[in-house]
């Protein structure tokens, strides 16, 4: 039957369980050219002389330093021109006594010379260069060595090469470079319900697109290794066997990742317990508490959670720092991030844990983080998740403005510029496009007011009766200080199949003939709208709305977002479904039109300056050239 | 002629011209795997319900959710078990009333089931289940479409793809993505005297390595576009012609870069007022004076000035922008970094100047900047600037204290963990290899102490008299606050060839015989022990100390670093130079020892408690090591 977890380690047990794997690969040499933000693996002295050779600083007159002694503006000394010496060529000229010679920036200093005249400080008369000025031996003439002289230390060890290091290198010559290597990963993908993107998907058998082999991969190679991606292996002994020991073999460490299925695991620590050695198994810490450490064919073993978040999580709180510390690389400034806490969070649960947040700019630009996926293991909390904060055991709640950090997923990852919640409309998509970097959860209407009224979002977009004006807030469903940027109407009614077979004509079809219907669920302002207008119904026939709704087959069918129920009309599980014309018309199927809804965009106050706030009220101001283009909108 | 520059345009212009340029490449689409860091070019939504079906969420029993009403701890449910169900395989088997069914986590809820129960609140009775809970409909059940509905928008235009979007674009099978092109840059490399490194170098006719081909080349790839090197052109129209005109047919724009020589730039000046169009030759900004802007074969030109920083704070101050612009990047986090200067910075050239910077931490963790590089054009001016500060033109000087947002060279750019100045020494620079990121410029003794006492370096490194006890601060020349870490002591002399042809046998030689000597410059430490040294030995003679040294062939003759007289003897320029034990037996030649000196290592007392300087403290202290594999050293 299925294994139970064993005592669960101590995570700083786990960070030293890592610690003791050796995931550090051998040093290499690489072209000075694709060396950029490799890491020095030993120190580079110079073995030349920069310049090699006493070098003119400017263009002017190669001369002897004392015949200028006294020599000024109005008493020029008077030199013979004896020739000229130009950049990357041998001065085929000696200069003598009361001679000068022509010379470009860069040239040799001919033989004779010591001292070099800039040539705005010159005439010419005939034959003769008249110096202005006096110049002592040494002026502008670089020495040889004076820039860099052979012997010195040029770079150390764990340098990392930027543009200037590779330029310091240019200089000295150097074109191979001797670095740390990067330490190569394996990515194990689990569990025979998973498949790669790009191939076909069946989901009667269940299957689902691998999340974590991609997702792991990329944060391999932002961690500085190289990751090698594993073909998938089934849930048998001997496969996964087979697998492990090669992608171990080839590999400095094995990540397993992608699977939930409890028999993957069990399959995986066997394999590690039987051929190699396990170290751990199961943290106590939340997400994680399956974590896997071990060794397997003397390369290092870790397993990661299932849930993207999770195994994300682990992997940047376990994983990146053993990656990063192999290749020699430091911890870069952008992988934490400070913050407030936007929200009060309570926790109690007596381990540690790795709380997966967002983020999200104040009015003052200050960073405020939020708690997001309570471990509902869904995809999308991937795109709300930029980090995580370490909750110590004994901490039993975090407070409203108290100061955490972050670890964030990605040393690209940053807030937001705008950050909004609520209806899922087709209008709103196309404007986000005009918008740099915005978050937008489609959580629908009342869920996007409430996430307004906490404080945690810039923005919601309410449709249908709680879409009210701006000014109508009195009755507690808008936030005090939310202000309207604007909005536009959308047409709402029945999607049916094309050609309307059915001759659906209108809600009272639902109730009276044998249709079977497909809902949105109840946080979908259009799903309020539509109950009003049964409502109406209802009343008009003097027949009690809860026999109405009963009448309907399939009220209670509800689907998530404005395409679901049309799509579940296409598939042909259903007659007609609660929708917009504009996705009838986007899925090529009729439309039943019922009536039209508002749709507003709110802004809490105290946001609507934030550079990307601006940029979306900028964006629904121009809203009129994306309504045009979608079907039953118009202007408010 | 030389061509004199025309009126110099406002930095603004520049900035102008260079965005009226077009460097957008055309979108690409490239596999989800290789997406790493790449620009969604399009918006994208789903294609598909994530899940694709009613999934489990947990490991446990399919049923009726009717069918455990009232169930709990003491009153359990009984159903009949009639089969299992496992992740990615079709469900063979129907849950009727009183029935479940086995299923694992991510599997596909069975037709007739409603709801899961976890394993945990269950219990085996022979062929019966006993279940200790109540559950309503959709309990552990993830509905299709729950997670990612099709229709609804995934990832907008312009998302930077993370480890998370590529795990969102996974669980949608996305395997190819829209992405933005990558400018593609090509770096055109001018003079006659550049050779590209790992090629042989002939100093005897000026040639150099070039510096700026690969420095600019890294900074277009951090910048997100893709840099191309093209070969060396002559300094030849016809040559230049054919070149910048193949570069500018082959990418979205032309970087010269690399010469000092005005007859280069005047030929490229000429090409491209010519062949395309020159928009801009000379902008108001030190330095950056000789900047060129302009188009040919419809792609863009920009032309770099010659010296290394020079050319990478033109780049960073306009390039840069422009290529994350066409690469459709935001400026990254790391971009920039807010300091206090560290000196005062004096300035009234009347126009914009971008002033080459280092970074340092002072004690508190806060950051000072310093000006570096006041255009001598050095290499190393590369390691010690850390980007650049924008210094508007009536700005008459900038104060200790003042906030300065510094412009960095590299995103991976950061304060050196431990700042140091002073002589040039092989042990020292062996200890350094122990502390991670330090910087330390060999600029002698007496510089470094100064440098100390400015309040810039947290180090400094003293050789000769001047390695004067800790305790003995009072005569100015320590810092009032500096603290010793330690030292050692290194043996000094005369490196003479191999066998010591000349049968030298100390400084009296370099008096009374026909021997031409090598001195170090007199920053250096050692170049005062050696004139202590010979002062007395005049004394000693009852010499004149002046005719003594007169009597020196070569006592003028004075380089820069340990190894450089050393070096100078040994290619035959000379029969003796200033040097160290250690330095001799390095270079395989011989030595004549003349005495013994300390070197101390010094730091400022507000940064001891620095991490970087504590590694370093560690080190000195671990010095033996170190010093028993260098001849002529010894612990203080």
């Amino acid at each position: 039957m299925r294994k139970e977890f064993r005592d669960l380690a101590d995570p700083e047990e786990a960070h030293e369980a890592i610690a003791s794997l050796d995931l550090r690969p051998a040093d290499e040499v690489v072209p000075l050219r694709e060396a950029r933000g490799r890491v020095l693996a030993e120190r580079v002295d110079a073995a030349l002389d920069v310049p090699g050779f006493d070098r003119a600083s400017v263009d002017g007159y190669a001369l002897r330093a004392r015949d200028t002694f006294g020599a000024d503006e109005a008493d020029p000394a008077r030199l013979d021109l004896v020739g000229e010496v130009h950049a990357g060529v041998e001065p085929a000229v000696e200069v003598g006594d009361g001679e000068c010679a022509e010379i470009s920036t860069g040239a040799v200093l001919p033989a004779g010379a010591d001292a070099v005249v800039m040539v705005e400080r010159t005439d010419i008369e005939g034959d003769q260069v008249l110096v202005r000025t006096s110049l002592a031996p040494g002026d502008f003439v670089m020495f040889a060595g004076a820039d860099v002289a052979a012997g010195e230390r040029a770079l150390g060890p764990g340098t990392v090469l930027t543009p200037r290091e590779i330029g310091l290198l240019s200089a000295l010559g150097v074109d191979e470079v001797p670095v740390r290597g990067r330490p190569t990963v394996a990515i194990v993908s689990t569990g025979d319900e998973l498949v790669r993107p790009g191939e076909p998907l069946n989901a009667d058998v269940g299957q689902i697109y691998d999340v974590n082999s991609y997702t792991t991969a990329t944060a391999v190679e932002e961690a500085g290794g190289e990751a090698r991606l594993y073909p998938h292996a089934g849930d048998d002994y001997e496969a996964m066997e087979r697998l492990l020991r090669e992608a171990a073999v080839e590999c400095d460490l094995v990540l397993s990742s992608g699977s939930t299925s409890a028999s993957a695991v069990d399959v995986i620590y066997r394999v590690v317990e039987e051929g190699g050695e396990l170290l751990l198994h199961g943290v106590a810490v939340k997400p994680g508490k399956p974590m896997l450490i071990g060794r397997l064919e003397g390369s290092a073993y870790v397993g990661l959670p299932g849930y993207p978040v999770s195994a994300l999580t682990i992997f940047r709180a376990f994983v990146a720092p053993a990656i990063r510390e192999a290749a020699g690389l430091p911890e870069p400034r952008t992988a934490t991030v400070e913050g407030a806490m936007a929200v009060r969070e309570r926790y109690d649960e007596g381990r540690l844990r790795y709380m997966p947040v967002g983020l999200v700019t104040d009015g003052d630009g200050e960073t405020l983080v939020y708690p997001v996926d309570k471990g509902s293991g869904a995809t999308t909390s991937l795109v709300e998740a930029d980090g995580i904060v370490a909750v110590e055991p004994d901490v039993a709640y975090l407070d409203v403005g108290e100061r955490v950090e972050v670890q964030l997923f990605s040393t690209e990852g940053r807030p937001p510029r705008v950050f909004g919640a609520g209806e899922d409309d087709p209008a709103l998509s196309r404007l986000l496009d005009d918008v740099a970097r915005p978050r937008y959860l489609g959580v629908g209407t009342r869920e996007g007011l409430r996430r307004l009224r906490d404080g945690v979002t810039d923005v919601a977009v309410a449709a249908g009766d709680l879409a009210v004006a701006a000014g109508d807030v009195d009755d507690g469903r808008l936030p005090a200080d939310a202000v309207e940027l604007g909005g536009w109407t959308r047409e709402w009614g029945l999607v049916v199949p094309g050609g309307n077979p059915a001759g659906v004509e209108g809600l009272a079809d639902l109730v009276d003939r044998d249709l079977r219907f497909v809902n949105r669920t109840t946080d979908a302002g259009l799903r309020r709208t539509l109950e009003a207008s049964l409502d109406e119904l209802a009343t008009e026939r003097g027949q009690d709305r809860a026999d109405l709704l009963e009448a309907i087959d399939g009220y209670e069918y509800a689907v998530r977002a404005h395409e679901s129920p049309a799509r579940k009309v296409r598939s042909g599980a259903a007659d007609a479904g609660l929708g917009l014309r504009a996705t009838a018309e986007a899925l090529g199927m009729a439309f039943v039109p019922c009536g039209v809804e508002p749709v507003r965009v709110y802004v809490a106050a105290s946001r609507r300056e934030k550079p990307g706030v601006l940029e979306l009220a900028t964006a629904v101001e121009r809203a009129e050239t994306v309504l045009d283009d979608l079907a039953g909108y118009a202007s408010d």
